[in-house]
């Protein structure tokens, strides 16, 4: 029996976890800092063992997934470089992927490390919210080093598909940032700032499912969307700066009472909507209305 | 037996004509322009009855909807002032309410008018999109004149109970018009501005489901919310100058680089969101997903 560790068992992790209990021959094992996480995750079968100390179990993973914070995460590996077992693979799933790599760096040479960004997530935080279904139809994002083992990337497909995601998108750290920025962080930034204006709680009884789907994710964990928003500024700021622009485009037709080109704005902004043509749980949405 | 007629028969009118079939005691007749929504309709079960002559089914209609864009509404409200049955109440249920209030002014005293906007819709079109249950959970928004008779306004609360509505909420037509400029129109254009972004299709494989639901509204009616955004043009740009004021101040922090004043921000916004506490469809989604 071959072992996974899932450091940290939060929404995240504990989904992870549970996810990937019964994959090949690995058993999953949990490492948490408070005991009140590990007796829930063995109660509610979230992973196969758990443990508070890391010695008893880094050495023994054949595969460790980091699933803390940012800061957390790098700190970890600082503290933790001479820890893993050699030949071994480590991983962390955190939204940001240069930093993350930067800090990898620090392990030894025989310990295998590739960046992983399934893009899944809900509104909610901690080990209760989890489920092992979170990450079924979501994009696996995967950021390997140019040392990184053909066998560990091919270990890292095999564990996306169990856990049922849509497709595995391999990429650069630099890549995955720029486009974060636009595809996660900036809706993140959307839905607060819907939430700072003057008059949302005059809204009340006049929200529909528009105004519930942009908000959703602005109860998002402050603490680690401030760290991904700190460590991809540059990339972040640029595309508040275009979003800015777009809107303030929207304004000056609406302004102008300009109905010709609300009309020409409005074909090419839906247009592109529907060349994007998203899958995924999103759509499961209306055909759990239909029924 | 006593009649609704339902006019026009897409997304929102063929869910209102199915959601009504079977209250107390009326019957529900369309009334459409094109011969194969007549037979869509007839044929899916969307009303009780059809017609294309407006003739043979006003003049004998108890209630009335009006469920078209609102420029046909106001034009049809216009065309038809002396075809409604006395006693009767005619009503819309479009998105946009001072327009079509002060259209509705050209009816005979003896018909009662009262604005609905029941707030719900899918980035879906037309009666192959309708079904009954698109309304249950919504709230139903009631702008009824000064003259509205109590026993309309009572039978409008039944039947939106009978859609299965969450709530009603009596408002008047500024009110409504400018806290929807918020709730509703923003959430449209913030969609359509994402989707104006240069690196729209450079992205996928990198979407999750804050983008997919921020962006879901983006394929709209392109021109219903052109007349709705038009309509509503004073109320809207003042709303999207306060989105774009609260972008900007994120923009700054992330500019800045300051972690402090991010964090201090996302404790803010995510706190206003969590108070608000959304009920709703929204909120399925996420125990679909559970199961």
């Amino acid at each position: 029996m071959k072992t996974i560790a899932v450091v940290g068992l939060g929404l995240i992790g504990g989904s992870l976890a549970a996810g990937l209990r019964g994959f090949e021959d690995y058993q999953v094992t949990g490492l948490v800092r408070r005991q009140a996480t590990a007796d829930y995750a063995l109660e509610h079968q979230v992973v196969d063992a758990v443990s508070l100390d890391p010695a008893a179990v880094l050495p023994q993973a054949d595969v460790t997934f980091l699933c803390m914070n940012p800061r957390q995460i790098t700190a970890y590996l600082q503290e933790h470089r001479s820890d893993f077992k050699a030949g071994s693979l480590v991983c962390d799933v955190c939204g940001i992927k240069g930093a993350i790599l930067e800090a990898a760096e620090c392990l030894p040479p025989e310990v295998d490390f590739i960046g992983c960004h399934p893009m899944a997530g809900t509104e909610f935080s901690g080990i209760e919210n989890s489920f092992p279904t979170l990450f079924r139809g979501a994009h696996f994002i995967l950021t390997a080093r140019p040392e990184s083992t053909p066998e560990h990337v091919a270990l890292i497909r095999r564990m996306a598909a169990f856990l049922g995601c849509r497709d595995i998108v391999c990429t650069t750290a630099e890549q995955h940032d720029s486009i974060i920025a636009y595809t996660s962080q900036l809706m993140h930034i959307v839905a607060a700032a819907v939430c700072d204006d003057a008059e949302l709680f005059q809204c009340r009884g006049f929200e529909g499912g528009s105004f519930r789907d942009v908000t959703r994710v602005a109860a998002m964990d402050v603490d680690m969307w401030t760290e991904l928003f700190s460590l991809n500024a540059p990339a972040l700021s640029k595309v508040l700066q275009r979003m800015e622009d777009n809107l303030h485009s929207y304004r000056t037709a609406i302004e102008n009472a300009d109905v010709e080109r609300i009309h020409t704005k409005l074909t090419y902004s839906s247009e592109r909507k529907r060349r994007m043509s998203l899958p995924g749980p999103g759509q499961f949405t209306l055909e759990a209305l239909h029924k």
